[in-house]
């Protein structure tokens, strides 16, 4: 059932001992709106815990500064930024069919809450946090602003995306006062790399072809360059990006080997050519800016293939040029 | 004589005929907040130009779409974002003792104006220009606002530099109502490096080296590297960020050979420790978090002599690491 922010405020006001559940693979939004609900809900002196199937990965640490879980019986589970029961993941499964209330932004909710405060417009689920807190008037702190900051911050690639809203500056604004240091959330989040990403970005930048007059640029990263190299694998989340930032460049993808001879493609846009379309003709799909497939094959026929599919998106004969 | 914005509200009214100058090696803010008022005095049925004693970077050309210079005798000269007289560059320098108005966030201002509306808490010129134009009354439309997007985005590095006031925030959602195309504006600033740029951050991210138990990172360009490998002197502009940009890294240097043996070293700061007062020991200076020095010697001395005043300053031993 979807709720109205007003009926979220008296569920959560009339209710106590809270489980907020987050989403698999956490993010800087649900841990953000995770945290961030929970120190608020604690504000009140209501019993509260954030639970996660995954690792909260370290960079997110100082969003849980002075938090402890605390010890009693659950009686009110919430989920955050979490659009698919599914995306609880293995170890909060259960609590899939008994989420009282799920607070999202994401417009494909499943709506498996029982009840559900959607705003499919929000940049992040922090930035409904943020309105939800506002409505029951629980004053922000440091640590909450924090929270919900770091949210809006990661999920709008700082204001950079087009899914920024006019809202998140505002919040951002308000957010500002609480005295957060937003420099350092931002270079903690932005800037700061591992060396093995570092690694991977070498790796990928040095061996970035060009094709179809510079208006195509593709990396390949094969089993064998792995084995060579001991790039990490995990150090790869978001490197699609890196294919279209070189001026010029209108459709960008990296070429990753997955088994002998089968490679995950990720093709992103920087132009009005629709990449999803480009990989459904494949076999796959995706957005008009970030989309992917599979193909299979060695390296080079698999460059083939894919080049043959994004010629025509550009409007160029792959054999003329 | 510093004004204030409803002086320098009244005198622009009252005027006509505008000469907008901009500062040499001209960036987002100048261009933003020079267009911005050019418009916006055109708007009011005035004469207005826009100069600049060097060529507008190309990829800011969106700024000026629509722009004509105009055929007129000049009567007003407005300085914008241009801190000292020296600053307007060889073409424009006959201009320096005749400037009516500057609008400026520089604290460093020199105050060689007649007048001087000066914001030093602002991040850019253009946050002053948004206050000046709407105590102006001066209705925004798209242009204007994209000019004025532009500069506070530049400056301000997508509102994550520590710069980043409230007003900053509060002005980009109000700008937003205007329909920016503020992905695509981020995406040029940001995102988009020329193949150029692309070699020489591969060349730097590869020379890494680190030290003092990975908590100081240094690069090395060398005039021998530069024959060799042919990457452009043009593009290593803010290449001395990339120098704190590995995790743990808490100094991080740049060394650039300029003549055989003389090095430009740019040190920056990841922590605490203040990069300064490093530089002066070496005979240089900056402030806490950017500073620089000249060194001379073999490259290999040169680092030494660095890593022997950053060492202590990371209260270590250089000889026991």
């Amino acid at each position: 059932m979807r709720i109205k922010i007003k009926e979220a405020a008296d569920f959560l006001r009339t209710r106590d001992n809270f489980y907020i559940l987050t989403h698999q693979s956490p993010d800087g939004d649900t841990i953000g709106s995770g945290f961030g609900l929970c120190f608020a809900l604690r504000k009140l002196g209501k019993n509260a815990n954030v639970l996660c199937s995954d690792d909260f990965p370290k960079r997110y640490n100082f969003m849980m500064e002075g938090y402890e879980p605390m010890k009693f019986t659950p009686e009110t589970i919430v989920a955050v930024d979490v659009a698919d029961a599914k995306l609880l993941g293995s170890k909060l499964s259960g609590y899939g069919d008994y989420v009282d209330l799920c607070i999202d932004h994401h417009v494909s909710n499943t709506e498996y809450a029982q009840r559900l405060l959607l705003y499919p417009d929000a940049a992040a689920a922090c930035e409904v946090m943020y309105s939800l807190l506002t409505e029951m008037e629980i004053p922000l702190d440091k640590k909450i602003a924090e929270c919900l900051y770091t949210g809006i911050a990661t999920d709008t690639g700082c204001f950079k995306y087009g899914n920024t809203t006019r809202l998140c500056h505002m919040i951002a604004a308000k957010l500002m006062e609480q005295g957060i240091n937003f420099e350092w959330i931002n270079r903690e989040m932005f800037d700061i790399k591992s060396r093995a990403r570092l690694l991977v970005e070498q790796y990928i930048s040095s061996s970035m072809e060009f094709y179809l007059d510079d208006r195509c640029a593709i990396a390949a990263v094969t089993l064998e360059t792995i084995e060579e190299t001991g790039l990490a694998q995990e150090e790869f989340e978001g490197i699609a990006g890196m294919s279209v930032q070189v001026e010029g460049v209108m459709v960008g993808a990296i070429l990753k080997e997955k088994e002998p001879g089968k490679f995950k493609i990720s093709v992103r846009s920087a132009s009005d050519v629709d990449v999803s379309a480009i990989c459904r003709k494949l076999g796959g799909g995706g957005h008009k800016k970030a989309a992917g497939c599979t193909l299979e094959g060695k390296v080079d026929e698999v460059k083939m293939q894919l080049l043959s599919a994004i010629a025509p998106a550009l409007g160029m004969d792959l054999w003329l040029v």
